[in-house]
């Protein structure tokens, strides 16, 4: 017997990172999950062809492609490349959003890149982000894929992530069409943020919500901080008033759970898929009202 | 033979956190370094009579008491306890600056303090820090002291201190006297922040500055991410833009350099005060003009 499944739900493949994609998509399915969101990698191991019939064969709706970005580096081949590698990831998203079940999104979700080895200039790093969306923003366009720039924690602020708060994300896509860039709000990278409420609000108005995804936060952090995030409900995030802003905006699509955590990867992912579902129910689906 | 040290360098004890009272102050007078910024513990460990004759007697100023704070418990026995606590360390704190050098000033910081036991409630605990600011700002007027609202780096906004951003520690300060609560500047907590120059300047204009603390970020964090603090000029922030940020508001007092890291604590602290104040000069100094 399992629980009832949230039809809003979307299960984020790095969740169930150790799955290749015909698992992931085989558990999501047999769970009673809708949707998914996909990963590069375990896409490009298959091919995007084969990758693009699993899915369509798996019934799922296709939430976001993860992930695109990495443009803080300065002019040079290495920068040429890391562009040249988001076209081919724009692409894909267009490629599998047309493949899944109706419903699907095309949005490729932008992780920016941290400070360049030996850097300190911040705000420079911050300026090659928006040159980069800038240069790719036609390419989406064209495609009809919303580039959604993440905020993270400011805790990756320095090594992977120079984009911290959902204002910032949002100042940057201001210069752009809302069709073409958005923003993604991940309850783990923003709930400190004393204007998170306000910030979510303004992204609803502009349009910028691309995806919403949700896990939870909780100390002590783990020894790599960036496998410190858990299920909805084993920590100190307030999903009840997040959620409740993010549905005040009108958002009304799926909703991704998204949780690095090592403990949780070295499970069987059919359980993994069924807890997620389970803390999901418990936790953010009593807000989505 | 000693390098020049920076007449405005002071150093904070936690820098040389095994270092008793005695040994800090005779380590940080011996290298040439003018200011200490003292620890509550230590200073009541040999008691605050005692604590005040050895400060007197080395001559260095008095730059900061640490530390207040923990307002985030609902009303009941341990607020009291905790506000009660903060009143003894409003005393401490124009005790010690009346007996230092010249040039000292009556700064306690404060830590706000995290989410208590079991609360997901951010928004209320924050209130609850306002409020008990409000219950102690006739004690800290009184006394003649500054009362520094300290934002700590959102990885700590959990368990620490909601308190996660410079402008946020402005708008909590904004309902007292300047004289009375102001903000401390942290490189550490605040260089990611996307508003930091701006809200810089809007504590220099308010008259915020309370005190301008410097040490580094860097990456990978250690298991404890509380002991990831590093000398000035070993990891990623940019001491010129922060420092001259600082600087323009009119800023003209002791800054402190305080680290927190288990290496650093291993070593002599004769020579981590050494190191100390090599490093500053090579990072902070040239932007003190």
């Amino acid at each position: 017997m399992s629980a009832v499944v949230d039809p809003r739900l979307s299960i984020n493949q790095a969740t169930i990172k150790y799955a290749d994609l015909a698992t992931a998509l085989r558990v999501t399915a047999e769970a009673g999950v809708q949707g998914i969101g996909l990963w590069r990698e375990p896409v490009n191991e298959v091919g995007l062809d084969v990758a693009t019939r699993m899915l369509t064969d798996s019934g799922l709706r296709f939430t976001t492609h993860c992930r695109g970005g990495f443009f803080t580096l300065p002019d040079g081949l290495e920068r040429r490349a890391a562009l040249d590698d988001n076209r081919r990831a724009i692409e894909e998203t267009a490629t599998l959003a047309a493949a899944g079940a109706e419903g699907s999104t095309a949005v490729l979700v932008l992780v920016a890149g941290g400070l360049p080895e030996g850097s300190r200039d911040l705000i420079g790093a911050r300026e090659r982000v928006r040159d980069a969306i800038g240069e790719l923003s036609a390419d989406a366009a064209a495609a009809g894929v919303t580039l959604a720039i993440e905020p993270l924690h400011p805790m990756f602020g320095s090594d992977r992530c120079v984009v911290s708060t959902l204002g910032q994300a949002l100042d940057i896509a201001a210069d752009f069409d809302p069709a073409v860039v958005g923003a993604a709000v991940d309850t783990f990278h923003i709930w400190w943020d004393p204007q998170v409420l306000d910030q979510i609000a303004r992204a609803g108005r502009e349009g910028r919500i691309a995806t919403y995804q949700v896990c939870d936060w909780k100390t002590p952090l783990p020894a790599d901080v960036l496998l410190s995030r858990h299920y909805p409900g084993d920590g100190v995030i307030d999903f009840a008033s997040l959620t409740q802003a993010v549905v005040a905006t009108g958002y009304d699509r799926d909703i991704e759970v998204e949780i690095f955590n090592a403990d949780i990867w070295a499970q069987d992912p059919a359980e993994v898929v069924r807890r997620t579902a389970e803390s999901f129910t418990a936790t953010v689906s009593p807000h989505l009202v």
